[in-house]
């Protein structure tokens, strides 16, 4: 499959061309110039030209690239197309506000389900989506084909529960414990981690 | 400085062989091999070894390295050998949640206070740090020599708000808010992006 030739900064990247696109379209913007795009998605105009080559041939000299086409284009690759369904792992505090969060529609996920080891009739009212025992993980990724997990579990137990996520169908995890996950090689992690972002943060003010 | 040169991935992944040295030192573990640092760090030992020639020589050939000397190493480097004050904007839902969370303290960071555009006494009693309107920002960020912001406040207002902290003296900036901020070529951004996270990992699993 070439999608697997494309490198991985590659397609972070497309996701934030995507989203400078989205708003563009929201101005009513038919074309944009590459050096637009790249400023407004945060890179330089040869990245974002170098990173489009990998799909074609978009843009015409001088004119810029058709908003629409390459959104669509982007869209597809990026397998955004329909909503994608994904489950949420430890709705404590910071579980409960990524579920608050009203982008994940927008952004073609859905959120199936929260699981937690103290479910709660109240909670799920509150959070918009059923919260229910980790006893009914295997069953619900199996019936509602889920790939994708957001892991909000404290660190001291995210390996266990990733394991059991990939026991369960998982392939993809958004992992916000501050721990490394050891997967197996079909198992794709992305590390969210506040306390690291600082920390990079820090050195760079010093 | 000699600091501006070491890339600024490699920065990044110190802080992953820093977080994993803390783990061996609970433990009570001496030494550690580059196998089994760069393991639990989740790099290859190769990518280890070349990060740490950045800092001199560490370790000994067939007796790695001392986990509480390149401790210390690491820290001086990170800039995180005293507590560092950092600031909380936007005292929302993931502000909140993000203030709540454990770690902050014993990676290095204070939350010197949240900023928010409705400050109340009941949330600051609850959320453990004063909540602050606004206007107080530009002389709490002088008094208390802040360096560093977290910055959670709804997508529409965050390059508003962004301008406001880097006028008040902030240089690094944790962003949540998913859009690209545009600053001054002083200052750092790190953007922590949850739907992006999730889009970069749904192409993984197609």
């Amino acid at each position: 499959m070439s999608k697997l030739i494309i490198p991985r900064k590659t397609v972070y990247r497309l996701s934030l061309y995507y989203r400078a696109l989205q708003r563009a379209r929201a101005n009513r913007v038919e074309t944009v110039s590459s050096a637009a795009l790249a400023k407004a998605a945060g890179v330089k105009p040869t990245q974002l030209r170098k990173d489009l080559t990998y799909f074609g041939q978009f843009g015409t000299r001088g004119l810029g690239y058709n908003v629409e086409q390459l959104s669509a284009r982007l869209t597809d690759v990026l397998g955004t197309t329909r909503l994608q369904p994904v489950i949420l792992v430890g709705a404590g505090n910071l579980g409960s506000a990524l579920l608050k969060y009203p982008g994940f529609a927008k952004e073609g996920f859905e959120v199936a389900a929260a699981f937690d080891l103290n479910p709660s009739r109240g909670r799920a009212k509150e959070l918009g989506v059923p919260v229910l025992p980790m006893t009914k993980l295997k069953d619900l990724v199996h019936e509602q084909l889920v790939k994708m997990a957001i892991l909000t579990v404290p660190a001291h137990v995210a390996q266990e529960v990733a394991n059991e996520l990939i026991e369960a169908g998982i392939m993809a995890i958004l992992n916000f414990a501050p721990i490394i996950l050891q997967v197996p090689d079909h198992v794709v992690v992305n590390n969210v981690d506040v306390a690291i972002e600082l920390e990079n943060l820090s050195y760079f003010i010093q």
